[in-house]
């Protein structure tokens, strides 16, 4: 069997910080206040011009693999909907902006809050096949710049990032179990068209709030597990609203669950894996926890995945 | 160990048929007389205002569908490049236009010409980890929709359409078997800049005439067989130019060739699922078969497999 090891998480976030207050300035008539009630997000961070989804990607992977031989990559999978250009993919020219190895397996996956754990399992699988076994995985989107500046609902949540970490293969009797759902009947819920993006952040909630503890709670039974043996929850994040919710209904403790959406806002498929930097900094995992990941959104398209923390 | 079985292969073409003659009129400066003697393509597909790759890949999975058991497809794949939307991922819509199970894994790839084969191998990898056993795979692009008028190199050689089949598991001792290539010094050689696709012929060219070769000889020598032990070569049909000179390299006998460029043009992932299933109908695969998969382009990303047919 094949567990896999996650090393060397790194991020960089857009370097325009912007508070959300501020965004009363232009917009007078948003009631931040109320906002903030709702979404918890302070500060935002858009990408400046010369910030693609290939920049931050670079600049985050840069730092992942300062400490790690970069010849032992030998695949490179990146998890956007934002990338400058329809063609070509961005795990290919990073193969040569980073000088990695040409016999790289690259791959571009189309996902969005969803995505960390989509490619975790498809990860998992490539190392289950033998097809892979060292990979540098990369979440990056830039969703603000397709946001329209009075789009109140995107324009408040979203934040531009790259996060990236080397997941590795590793011999294990215990694997990563995955819960996969897709609802496409809400595909127009959180959709791109004609370069902007747009949200029914009500559609979204509903998904979410009626999706993700079934998900959960069957992830769970099927692996005769309850919430109480989990050690860390680590949701996509999302809002406050809806972490507020999902929490309190699936009664998990506040100590095991974890956010930093106040302080850097929604950056969809980056915002699992680096709230999961920030527990590994902080010292919080500990060898043999249980983790939960949790992710969901645009699609729509949900995920759950326990992973035993090695 | 686990094979995969690839069944119920079909395709649409985008509803424009364009014989490759008729671009002098507009363009009476082209000498296709010439052009035509490199690419070898007498016509090519133009997808309508109505048929983007969402409404060719609903088209061809409906014919593909129609003799399988929905209830049986636990994931949808999707290879393209050229979505209208950026999101959310066709795989996600498909879900719901096709009505299949929502427990379903969707994933869109971003790849082009060795898209089909990196499909392969992701999918005989989650087969491997039992993460998924019946995908339904489309492969479909509109490039024609990136394409300026006045663009010899491209427009007389793109054709759009979707291609779509059920690849499952299947319990063998045998795996299919792979060998990758990347290299992104060439991502300029075929590249999507604001709304517009170009390619640099010559840059793809010597790219494909210099990797592939030795990336076949590299996974025959590892599994220990020689071209006259593969039944059936399917290439991506890139142009005449490039096929005649991979088959003259490579020695490979020309009733082991398989090629449809002249009669349907380059259509990117999908052209070598569309001669698969060429060969299909016209019983030309006899079970044990060793068939020889390869695709090269945009990335610039190649791919080759080693497949025994079932």
């Amino acid at each position: 069997m094949n567990n896999l090891t996650i090393r060397n998480l790194s991020h960089v976030m857009g370097s325009k910080k912007i508070s959300c207050s501020s965004f009363m300035k232009k917009n007078p008539h948003w009631n931040m206040a109320e906002v903030k009630k709702k979404t918890g997000i302070n500060y935002i961070y858009e990408s400046n011009e010369n910030e693609d989804v290939l920049e931050l990607s670079y600049k985050s992977s840069s730092k992942t693999l300062k400490k790690f031989n970069k010849k032992k990559i030998d695949s490179i999978v990146v998890v956007t909907q934002t990338a400058k250009n329809k063609l070509p993919s961005v795990s290919c020219v990073l193969q040569e902006k980073l000088k990695l190895n040409k016999n790289v397996f690259t791959l571009d996956i189309n996902l969005g809050c969803s995505g960390f754990i989509y490619a975790l399992a498809t990860l998992h699988s490539f190392f289950s096949s033998n097809i892979t076994r060292n990979t540098l995985l990369i979440c990056s989107d830039t969703y603000t710049k397709f946001l329209e500046n009075n789009d109140r609902t995107c324009r408040t949540i979203f934040s531009d990032s790259a996060s990236s970490c080397i997941v590795s293969a590793h011999s294990s009797n215990i694997s990563p179990v995955f819960n996969f759902f897709t609802d496409g009947s809400g595909a127009n819920d959180l959709i791109e068209k004609n370069n902007y993006i747009k949200m029914n952040g009500s559609g979204v909630f509903l998904f979410t709030t009626k999706t993700i503890p079934n998900l959960i709670n069957n992830l769970l039974k099927k692996n005769n597990l309850k919430i109480k043996d989990i050690d860390h929850f680590i949701f996509h994040q999302a809002s406050k609203l809806v972490l507020d919710k999902l929490k309190l209904e699936l009664k998990i403790p506040s100590n095991k669950f974890h956010i930093n959406y106040d302080k850097i806002g929604n950056t969809t498929s980056a915002s699992i894996p680096i709230v999961l930097e920030e527990l590994i900094k902080n010292k919080m995992l500990k060898k043999n926890n249980n983790l939960m990941l949790v992710g969901f959104g645009v699609g729509l398209s949900a995920a759950c995945c326990i992973l035993k923390w090695k």
